[in-house]
């Protein structure tokens, strides 16, 4: 079983997790818990999204969140924008990272954003521009890569083609985000291989939810076709819109566990991590799908 | 990636499930879920336990449940025996097959049977003696078969030498059980490579529990061991008594989905399996652990 031996963890709660509460979480708890989380040895987090405060009020602090955190040297500070008014106040708030959102398929983009592909695409090219001019790099990330609950299996050449989009307007990176857990491991290996192959030197993570089940095995088999970036999120905060009660993206701490099990770095203190959890849960007041923070490490031994 | 095409389904709710929960489930709705299974197309299903009533009052209907249940062709009904006395019980009962279980874990075996592992190999032989007399073969179950609760991860040659002693008295085929939810997918595929390359004949079987979320991502590793047998949970009803709140087996249809959704084979009735897990879940009154349930298959769209 061939596989990276070190792993970068992207935390989206900030974004993915926030903004799937139906209630407005108090900024203050915002910020401490991205502060707690910058000290845990994540490699980037997704901080919040510079959407319109109507459209995604639980976010609508974004620019209090991204000026009273304590930034940490190393940490990658990344935020959602979703069109040129986003990303100037992004850079506003001076941003290490762009991140944008373009979905394979068709009909989920013109729900979530209201235009077609091809228009997001323009848009794109704007806000790319104006990114790369003040020297903030542009993450691209393709939405529904894998299924879309709408049209079903997103064609490999598809997605591929989305990349190839976003690498020629000059975007540095890649995610590859199942938006609704429609991902499977075989798919996942095949695509990200073909990805790989093509694109050897192209920065690539994975996004991945829970939603059936299969999330970890999807890291996995993503492990395998070489991919050493995975989004994730605190607690597996978040849901999904078309699956009422099922769980959304993976859960940090879960992800983490089983990365240290199988002795893959990720330079994150599990034990920290796992405070920074219960403290979340607390918060959100209701219990949270990760398994770790119930179970423990496999390390904490019980008495005979 | 390399993998069965083909994948066998035992279903353990009736025993593993069911013995977890904190009542005592009505024997006729017991009945009512296994002969529901038996229509879904899962090769073998675990009905029930030969125990003490004393010692596991869940179960106490053995005799009724496996009297009563309806026989479904090709169908495999096996039962779980902890002692001699079990397995006269259950040889009484017309079984197709005995299933045994000694923890590879010397403290966890102490724990759960009151006995030495030596002792519970030695009354082993008793019980296959018996069984192979009537022409029942046994299945020998290793629990704790990748970490103990107790003593921590359980070395391989521990597990590999609790099999050859198995094979030795003539025990038919192999489960490799993660009781406790301890095992990860590079433990997985190293030591069930050992394992068929030790004995490329000896049907073997995998028993996960999601007890840290990486259920379904052991078994893609045994799946690329090529592992084509896996016990699971209608629902993912079970428990673990050493993490509270935490997930028990992995769940029936999480892991027929993902079978399907990878190609793979089951012969498993998904959308019938689907409708016995809601029935489950009115039967147990409080909302099960598996995803399918709740997210329905990949194939399920939605309008736009």
């Amino acid at each position: 079983m061939i596989y990276p031996r070190e792993v970068k963890i992207c935390e989206v709660v900030g974004r993915d997790g926030f903004q799937n509460e139906k209630g407005f979480i108090r900024t203050e708890d915002k910020i401490r818990i991205i502060d707690s989380l910058s000290e845990t040895g994540v490699w980037k987090i997704e901080v919040t999204s510079f959407v319109s405060p109507k459209a995604v009020p639980q976010l609508r602090d974004a620019e209090e969140v991204m000026a009273a955190l304590k930034r940490k040297d190393g940490v990658v500070y990344t935020c959602l924008v979703p069109n040129v008014k986003g990303a100037e106040r992004a850079l506003g708030c001076s941003v290490d990272e762009l991140n944008v959102v373009i979905s394979a398929s068709g009909t989920h983009n013109l729900k979530n954003v209201g235009m077609q592909v091809e228009k997001s695409l323009e848009n794109l090219k704007e806000i790319v521009s104006l990114s790369l001019q003040e020297r903030v790099p542009v993450n691209g990330s393709v939405g529904t890569a894998f299924g879309c609950p709408f049209e079903g299996v997103v064609p490999r050449d598809r997605t591929l083609e989305m990349v190839e989009r976003y690498l020629d307007m000059g975007v540095g990176s890649i995610t590859l985000a199942d938006t609704t857990g429609m991902a499977n491991p075989v798919q996942v290996y095949g695509l990200l291989t073909e990805f790989k192959s093509r694109w050897p030197r192209v920065p690539v993570a994975l996004h991945f939810h829970n939603t059936r089940g299969m999330g970890l095995a999807n890291v996995l088999a993503g492990l395998q076709a070489g991919v050493d970036a995975y989004d994730s999120s605190l607690g597996g905060l978040g849901g999904c819109p078309f699956a009422p009660g099922a769980t959304g993206n993976i859960c940090t701490e879960d992800l983490v566990n089983m990365l240290h099990d199988m002795g893959v770095k990720t330079g994150v203190d599990l034990d920290m991590l796992i405070g920074v959890s219960l403290d979340l849960e607390n918060i959100i007041g209701r219990t949270l799908p990760g398994q770790v923070i119930k179970a423990g490490k496999v390390t904490c031994l019980h008495r005979a």
